[in-house]
């Protein structure tokens, strides 16, 4: 069957496209509070999980090893924006692991912020691996490959211990196994495992409660939120809503979007995490999704993220961005 | 019911997101060789009529008073890149009008070509409305205006002569009528009329082969398809499918793409047009309908438009973006 219109786009009287997709929000121990669409297919997060693969840079000693402050932290688990900011934090992280950016395997391309884009092309400078928005992620991998005396080289494969630690980290919280099977290459070059909306909420929701996790695994998940919270234009950049919110709503909302349209996050003062997965990869489903969330739980956020208005280049209003009814309806029915 | 799956994405052995949409392949007197998906439900064709909505300027005899070249009247109906070439046609167009770019209410963004807004940057220029993808077919219809004594302001507005004539046209061709309640406003400021794809189909395979149309208009069609033919660099860019295709099958495939996922289409030695929505709006999977679709009457253009792999920033391959079983069955099927 297929999944539920969450978003719908408009022209005149007409509704012009949707996007379908499925939502899950869940507590630690996975009760759903919500479940809308398939919730149990295998979904790849992407960088939906930045944070928890920041884990064993923090579990593992190596953000105290090489004295790495709250932003780089922070910077491990974001999608940088690219500015010239973002690159010179990753570039201090690797060099204080002794390391250069030619030891990255992320791979170049522009960053992702349009400014900080246009800002390499007005200085004729070709984007590096630095300005990929994964640079803090693979900068604290390699950290923690160095710290643990494995080789730098092939930090990226699936087999290297680097991975293999973040892998059962993921295993270990979510208390699924992730096999070859469930197995895909993301596109900064690292592993990356699908899980079923389902398990990907009550992970967010033990990320933020720590509910069944050990004390040592409790403290290193809350000192890479707190990262975060404290410097959120780090996971993201100016203008974006995982930046914009947290900002607002430090210690009430952790979000953290991926790639072809996963969103995930948790809301520590409700004990819930959430994850959704727009089938078609579309962005824009994706946030929208999140932002009509978000508001349901936290209506000051509203107006936050203006993300209604289909404009003309003139600026006039000939459209709009907006839930579907099997969203309004879910997020209506919602009991919190 | 939903529509059916045309184009999937992978990743590992999982298919990461898929696209469900809607496709018509029709003969001019509306038979249709091929239906999939709801193919009744008005779509906005956005730029794909583009072709069609300059035609008052050739039928009106505008192009001639003013002179226009075949590659003045292929910008008319492209949405190009925004190249130095591109801007620089529109502003001709316009002068040889007795107008100038303040004359344009297209509005102004940034070269739909990387390397012309890259280059643009380089400038420290900021894009002008010459740069607007729909430059040409605004400068269009202004010379139609001004060639038929009608005031230029106002120009972009439904009631005015300009789109008047140009919903006529619609009308006449497509044989539905285009009213209130199917009219959007693109995001050029310029009305758009839905119409189903069934409808839209066989418009194109009439656009080709002119049947039941008077003379003067197969004529003027006629002008207008050859000019596109012979410079299939301005109705879209370098690399873009419109233009790559049409290079390497002139005569033999005419096509153009719109926003949120549309693309129409004809082949005139098979007396056929086609129709296709993406229901999400997804540009690739629109691109990878119309390419399977091609590559399937004319397997000369296997390879042309690579749009199966999916790779890391190194560019290792580890996914693919394909055609859907429903989609391979309905093209397997098509007999032409």
């Amino acid at each position: 069957m297929a999944n539920p219109i969450l978003i719908e786009t408009t022209r005149g009287s007409l509704v012009e496209s949707w996007h379908r997709g499925a939502l899950a929000i869940a507590g630690p121990s996975g009760a759903l509070a919500l479940q809308l669409g398939d919730v149990e297919r295998p979904v790849y997060p992407r960088s939906a999980v930045k944070a928890l693969q920041a884990l064993p840079l923090v579990e593992t000693g190596a953000a105290d090893r090489f004295g790495f402050t709250a932003a780089e932290i922070a910077l491990a688990c974001g999608s940088h924006a690219g500015t010239e900011k973002h690159a010179g934090l990753a570039a201090a992280m690797l060099a204080r692991a002794g390391l250069g950016m030619d030891d990255l395997h992320c791979g170049a391309h522009a960053p992702l912020g349009a400014s900080a884009a246009a800002a390499l092309i007005a200085e004729g400078a070709a984007p590096t691996q630095l300005h990929n928005n994964c640079s803090g992620k693979h900068a604290g991998m390699l950290a923690t490959g160095v710290h643990m005396h494995e080789p730098t080289d092939g930090y990226w494969e699936p087999g290297h211990p680097v991975q293999q630690r973040i892998r059962r980290a993921l295993e270990e919280i979510s208390g699924v196994p992730l096999g070859a099977d469930v197995q895909g290459i993301d596109g900064c070059s690292v592993p990356n495992w699908a899980m079923p909306l389902s398990v990907l909420a009550r992970t967010f929701a033990r990320l933020v409660t720590g509910e069944g996790l050990a004390r040592e695994r409790r403290e290193a998940l809350a000192r890479i939120l707190a990262a975060c919270w404290e410097n959120p234009e780090l996971v993201a950049g100016r203008g974006r809503a995982d930046t914009v919110v947290m900002r607002a709503l430090p210690r009430q909302v952790f979000m953290k979007t991926g790639a072809e349209g996963v969103y995930c996050g948790a809301f520590p003062e409700l004990g819930l995490g959430f994850a959704l997965k727009i089938d078609d990869g579309a962005k824009r489903a994706a946030a929208g999704t999140t932002m009509a969330l978000i508001e349901r739980l936290y209506p000051a956020v509203r107006g936050l993220m203006p993300h209604g208005p289909i404009r003309t280049w003139w600026g006039v209003e000939v459209g709009a961005i907006r839930s579907a009814p099997a969203l309004d309806a879910a997020l209506a029915g919602l009991k919190v």
